[in-house]
């Protein structure tokens, strides 16, 4: 994202960050406009209704979590087992793409095209995982199996309010790490690149 | 749960069923007097408040998710692998428990004490785990690992839309377990009981 946004981006931006909040009920133009110090009116200069935003910020999400993450873990090269993690990470930690996923995983409950295009996402995010994982793994089923076991370990972390006693979330998060990549065990501390999707601060 | 129950146990049933629908926002006496078929007024014979009846339903999905599902796990037996398959069915498939469960997890997010308590119920989980995957995995920080991995995809699956191509996501979860109870990996057609935390119709 530019620092200069078009007022349409501006829309866009503020109405994933009400969705991220409060689900797909909370984007309310009114609200909205408010929040970017507007009026109403100006909307309808960018969209048709408040469905043509809730596709254009679906749009956006989807471009942000796909084409943009790959591009970037393409460019910056590594092994296919840094370019799993780095995808991870660029996917589901940060304060910016984990809630929104999450809140569209919610709302994909209830609305069949929203489900649809999760269902578009989450293939692509797998393919991803399956091309990497099979450059180290022969066996298919096994390459399918690791693939969702990474895919869910970096979506329900986020759920699980489990303690692991004198270990920390980011500490145990490394070890299965290595155990669904089949990397040796490492003795150093964690950095913060090894952390598969943690969300700072929970 | 017996068949016949008394006039609290309805109000709580009634209140979980709409919990898992809605949300904690979902749970208003007069819906759910409605849904019961008797006056509001009733209500006010088995709880103080609306806020008792919360408590009671928490009170009430703490108790089946934990005693209920370890007095069952260990009253049928079996080895320790087939025993962590058990607790996974009993928890997270079928129709009752799963959508409760995610509610709580949901509610957590907003609320401080269903949060502590939601820790408590992970917490007892993740010593059940530790204690089965221990009698197979001598080294503790692996152990861990894999306790949280297999919590993650139990809990996880659920919010994953991703396809398998020609396998069924029932078939890549018994690969998963495969993987991580450390099983040989088997070729028969996998029965309803080898699906761990899956749903039905999803």
């Amino acid at each position: 994202m530019g620092v200069t946004r078009t007022p349409r981006e501006r829309w866009i931006e503020q109405g994933l960050q009400a969705l991220a909040a409060g689900g797909p009920d909370a984007v309310r133009v009114e609200a909205l406009a408010k929040e970017l110090g507007v009026t109403k009116g100006g909307f309808y200069g960018s969209f048709a209704d408040r469905d043509a935003l809730l596709q254009a910020m679906l749009d956006t999400w989807e471009r942000e979590s796909t084409d943009e993450v790959i591009d970037r873990v393409e460019r910056e090269g590594g092994d296919p087992k840094t370019r799993i993690q780095r995808a991870g990470v660029l996917t589901f930690s940060g304060d910016r793409l984990l809630p929104i996923d999450l809140a569209v995983r919610d709302w994909a409950r209830r609305d069949e095209a929203v489900a649809e295009r999760l269902r578009r996402v989450d293939n692509r995010r797998m393919a991803l995982l399956r091309d990497m994982i099979g450059t180290f793994c022969p066996d298919a089923d096994e390459v399918e199996a690791r693939s969702l076991i990474a895919f869910c370990v970096a979506i329900g972390e986020h759920f699980l309010a489990a303690d692991h006693a004198d270990r920390t979330r980011a500490e145990v998060l490394v070890r299965a790490a290595d155990l669904l990549l089949d990397r040796p065990t490492r003795t150093t501390a964690p950095s913060s690149e090894d952390r598969p999707g943690h969300r700072p601060g929970r």
